[in-house]
């Protein structure tokens, strides 16, 4: 019987890539249910194609045009609470969260709640709400799958493995398209420059993250959370050529990494096909294009976001929720060139040092820390 | 409890490691048994520290001689006997086999025989009789575990995953102390020039072979057996650095690889504590250390030997077991100064193109072959 999946973010770079997927396996997954933002254009291809049960899209308006175009055997649910229906419907089997931000948390609470195994691409569902996921997954036995790159290479490196006997996540990063700029260059460097990665292709937002070190920051946190591992175990190793997609040392100092071309397919097909492996169409890895595999140290200086994102984990409570929710409002203002490069960590440490950081219980706890940051951000930016 | 282990080979250098990694784990292994060739004065040291029940000397006169200066605590056994006794011992839990040679097949085949898992360094027990023995490991159901690097990689790699869902092995190679000689040189390399390798520590007999790459071609025979990998997904690439120390492709092209410092005691320890991990003392990997890791593809025209092996397996038979003598004759030989560098591949070939191969059931046939090999290759030197 095939896998039913349930896609949210499904016309995003992750969302296509994984339809991709399931087009080269169609024996192995059934496409129940997408969810977006408010690209109806592409969802409606999409489910043209795929003939979903259910779809949703966040902004109502689109989703009554929607509704309108295709005929009655999908059905159009809108808003949050639609994305949350596709996340928990009972038809699925699989949610894979591709949904960008930390409008993402709530429907994987929701998927994990429901019984739903959760393929993860979106971050902060741990950046964010990292205790309290860990909480829900555990009490409800949902196996959670990885989808990032460093973490799907992480939870291969752990196969077979007892987490006990790890000593060391190394997390390893491309450096991002600012890696050889000088600090004097940064202090001018716009959206424009920042939007050009030179290996994976990706979001918008998560390309200033990658930018800024802070997506790799996000990902520190997220591994602590993953893995259960202390964030002092966690080291980030600048990797250009993106092809060691990070590693895991063990007590006995014998490392185990996992290699591969920088192209999210492969990751999203493992989260997908886990425990299992299936053949890709992907080319191989060839030494002999990647003869030179280079390492070196990140650069706290010109890149604070990720030491901010150490600090914001290592306080804990709701210090990361405060962090991820000020990254997202300023990546945002730096997208539209409404503030500079160095605007982004310098206002991330501004708010940080304002939070009084508490342990919180609930969902609803959190999404108050986060307007909150967001508004300060916004009302200290314009003021 | 602890486990009861046996060292054939224990003053080679494989075996004093092997002891290392038993002093620094007095709580997990007890050296019941111990076996040399003939290094008596070493293996008395050895007796008086880790005071084993039985040791064994190929060596007859050396063993009378070191019984002579013992105390009758320990049972002193001779010749290729007294390694077998060592090896099948009813007091072993483990054997860990570092005999150098086609000799190590015997002990390897009793142990298996008598139920003992076997940690093995002993390269030629899989070279030579590869099919034999991975008959009598299924039969006896006992767990074969590499010492080598790169198998002991491979190994560690496998670990979690499905055998079925390996596309491709990638043995990495240093490439030895010639890899940057050109042809002409190396018609006059020398054997001192040979045994400086340069990352690690070794025999003579694997000194010369890493010069030669026949060490890696034996390492492609001996992986096939071990992995039950056809031959033609066993690829070799060089990589300087011997910091990864071999990989696995998978069939959706995922490659996982082991890394560490260029040290035995890494591979043997874990050979000893599988499927556990233990702390080490060894230092971690940094990266800061090793900024740059390259590859480079084999070149077979300055070492033939790497592709007479694969030919060697592809053929099968008792084939392999010619490769292994013929080339254990003429190491020596070149070891002694005797022949050229050329002339040790020069002669495998010439020996391969006179045997005919033919499918092997016991042992004593494969003893039979590998005598008249060494026999031809001593006359045709000399004549």
């Amino acid at each position: 019987m095939r896998k039913r999946i349930s896609i949210l973010g499904s016309t995003g770079s992750i969302g296509t890539q994984t339809l991709e997927v399931v087009r080269e396996n169609e024996d192995m997954f059934q496409v129940v249910a997408l969810a977006a933002m408010q690209n109806i254009d592409e969802l409606e291809k999409q489910i043209n194609e795929f003939k979903p049960k259910y779809v949703a899209v966040y902004d109502k308006s689109k989703a009554d045009l929607l509704r309108s175009r295709i005929d009655s055997k999908t059905k159009v649910f809108s808003s949050l609470e639609g994305i949350i229906e596709i996340a928990s419907n009972e038809d699925v089997d699989l949610v894979l969260n591709s949904v960008v931000g930390s409008i993402g948390l709530l429907p994987t609470l929701h998927a994990i709640r429901n019984g739903k195994d959760v393929a993860l691409a979106n971050k902060e569902t741990l950046v964010v709400g990292g205790e309290l996921i860990t909480k829900e997954i555990s009490k409800h036995n949902v196996k959670i799958t990885p989808v990032d790159s460093e973490h799907s290479a992480i939870f291969q490196c752990l196969q077979g493995e007892d987490v006990q006997n790890v000593s060391r996540l190394i997390l390893t990063a491309s450096g991002g398209p600012f890696r050889s700029w000088s600090k004097e260059q940064l202090l001018d460097a716009t959206h424009t420059d920042a939007l050009k990665h030179p290996n994976w292709s990706m979001g918008r937002k998560i390309s200033i993250d990658s930018a800024t070190l802070m997506n790799k920051g996000l990902e520190v946190i997220e591994a602590k959370w993953l893995f259960n591992v202390q964030v002092d175990k966690i080291d980030v190793v600048i990797h250009p050529q993106s092809v060691i997609h990070s590693m895991v040392e063990f007590k006995d100092k014998s490392v185990i990494a996992q290699l591969g071309l920088p192209d999210m397919k492969l990751p999203i097909q493992y989260a997908l096909t886990y425990p299992n492996r299936v053949e890709s169409n992907l080319p191989g890895l060839e030494f002999s294009k990647y003869s030179t595999l280079t390492f070196e140290e990140p650069d706290h200086h010109r890149f604070p976001c990720l030491h901010l994102a150490y600090e914001a984990i290592k306080i804990g409570g709701t210090m990361p929720c405060v962090l991820n929710a000020a990254n997202e409002v300023l990546v945002n203002l730096f997208l539209e060139g409404k503030i500079k490069f160095y605007d982004i960590s310098n206002y991330i440490e501004e708010i940080m040092n304002i939070h009084k950081s508490s342990k919180y219980d609930s969902f609803e706890e959190l999404l108050e820390i986060d307007e909150w940051a967001r508004a300060w951000i916004v009302k200290n930016i314009k003021g």
